[in-house]
C-alpha cells in the first residue's frame, strides 16, 4: 500500500488575527488542502472525480484547537479516514507543528450526481476499495 | 430578560465556490459575527473583555451543513448557549435561509489570562451570570 | 436620476491581521461588496447580467491606503463610474469611516460573451447608458 | 548578488470563486506571500523588521489582470524593487502560470516607528543598501 506523505502548510501573514495567532477559521481551510493532497497521491484528483459529474459535499467538519500557530509556522498535516460507508466517509486530520499537536479536525462527505446521494461503492468503486483499504490502517 | 436578535449575514460573491455555493469554511466565520453581535446585544462588547486583559480563545467548533445557500441569501442565525462550567462555555447557531435549516453549528470557549485558563464565575462573575441565565432559555 | 446610498460594511475580526487593523487585501473585497450593492439599487442586479449569459471580469484593480481601520469600524464606501468606453468601465471607490478617509479605490471591467469581449453599448444598451448617465455626476 | 528564486503559489480550491477562477482578491495575498519570500531570501525576515520595532505599512497596491488561473494551477511570481526614495519602496510582481503571463502587480509600502514615518536610509541602513542594489536590476 502507498506510504501517504504528510500534507505541510505554512502560515501565512494574512491568515493571522489581531491575537496573532492563525485565524480558527483557517484551518478548514487547511484541512480542504490536505484532503486534496491526500486524495491527489491515491490518484483520485479533483479533476477525475469532477469528471465523473459526481460532485462531493462536506456534510460535517469539526476542530478541536490544542495549540496555537502563528505566521511561518509549518503545520504538518496527516490524513487518515476513519469512517466509511456506503453513502458517506469521513477524515481525520491529525496537525502538528513544533513538535506540539495543534489541531485534531474530522470532515465528513459524501457524493451527490443529480442532485441526489450515491452508493460510493456503486458509483466509484474504484475510490471506494481505495478508501476502504485504508480505514484498515 | 432582554429579547435577542438574531443576526443576519448576507452571502458575498468572494464567499462562494467553483460550485456556486457559499465555501463550508465561512460558516465558520458567520458564527463568529453572530457571536460578537450576541455578545455585543448583552452588553458584552469585545472591546470590555478585552479590556480586562482577558482573551477568549476557541477551544472547539462544529458545523453540520444541511443546505447549501449562495452569493445573496440571507442567512439568519440565531445563537444560543448550550453548555456552560466554570471553565468553558458553549455556543450553538442554527442558521436559516429562504425557509430552510442552513446549518447547524457549535462553538466552545474558555478565558485566558496571563496565559493561563481562568474561571469565568470569578474572574467575569457579571458575563457569568448573565450567561448562566441565558442557559436556562 | 436616483439618488444613491452609501453603502456600509462593518469589519470583521476575522478581516483584522496581526497589526490590529483590517487586512489591505479586505478592501478589495469590500470594493466588490460596493459595486453589486450599487448595480443593484441601478436595478442591474448580478442576476439579471448574469441571465444574459455575459460575464463582467475584473481587469484591473487599485488602492490607496489612507488610514488604517479596525475590528467593528463601519466603512462608508461611495460609488462613482469614473471612466467608460464602449468595452471597458471603471468603478472609484471612496472609503471613509469615522470622518476620515481611509481608501480610495479603482476598478475597470469589460463584458465578455462566450469568451470574447463585446461592445457594452450594444450587448448591454440599457445598462451602458445608464452608466453614462451616472459618468456626468 | 544573490541569485533570488521565484517564489510558486499553488491555487487553493477556496481561492476560486463562482466562475471557477482564482478570485481577483487572492493576488493581492499572494503579492504578500512573494514579498515576504523575497525578504527573506534577502535575509530580510519579517521577525527582524519586527524586532526593530519598526512596522511597513502598505501604502497602494494594484493589479492588472491578464489571464485567469484556477484550482490547483501553479502561478510563479517574480518580485523586483521597481522604485526606491528615502521614505517609500515599491514592488513589482510579475506572475506567470502555464507559459501565460496572469498578473502583473505593485504595491509601495513605507516605514512607520512610534506612529509616525521614518527614512529607510536611516533607521534600516542595512535593508535600504540591499533595496538600493537591487533596484539597479
Amino acid at each position: 500500500m502507498t506510504t501517504m506523505n504528510t500534507y505541510k502548510h505554512e502560515v501565512k501573514y494574512y491568515e493571522c488575527d489581531r491575537m496573532g495567532v492563525t485565524h480558527h477559521s483557517n484551518y478548514v481551510r487547511f484541512m480542504e488542502e490536505a484532503r486534496v493532497d491526500w486524495l491527489d497521491q491515491l490518484g483520485f484528483g479533483f479533476e477525475k472525480i469532477e469528471a465523473e459529474n459526481v460532485f462531493s459535499p462536506v456534510v460535517s467538519i469539526s476542530c478541536e484547537y490544542k495549540h496555537p500557530t502563528t505566521f511561518k509556522d509549518i503545520i504538518d498535516i496527516e490524513v487518515k479516514i476513519s469512517k466509511m460507508s456506503e453513502m458517506k466517509f469521513e477524515f481525520e486530520y491529525t496537525m502538528r507543528s513544533n513538535g506540539k499537536l495543534v489541531c485534531i479536525g474530522h470532515s465528513a462527505h459524501c457524493f451527490i450526481e443529480n442532485g441526489r446521494p450515491v452508493a460510493i461503492s456503486k458509483r466509484l468503486p474504484e475510490l471506494y476499495s481505495t478508501l476502504m483499504n485504508r480505514l484498515s490502517e
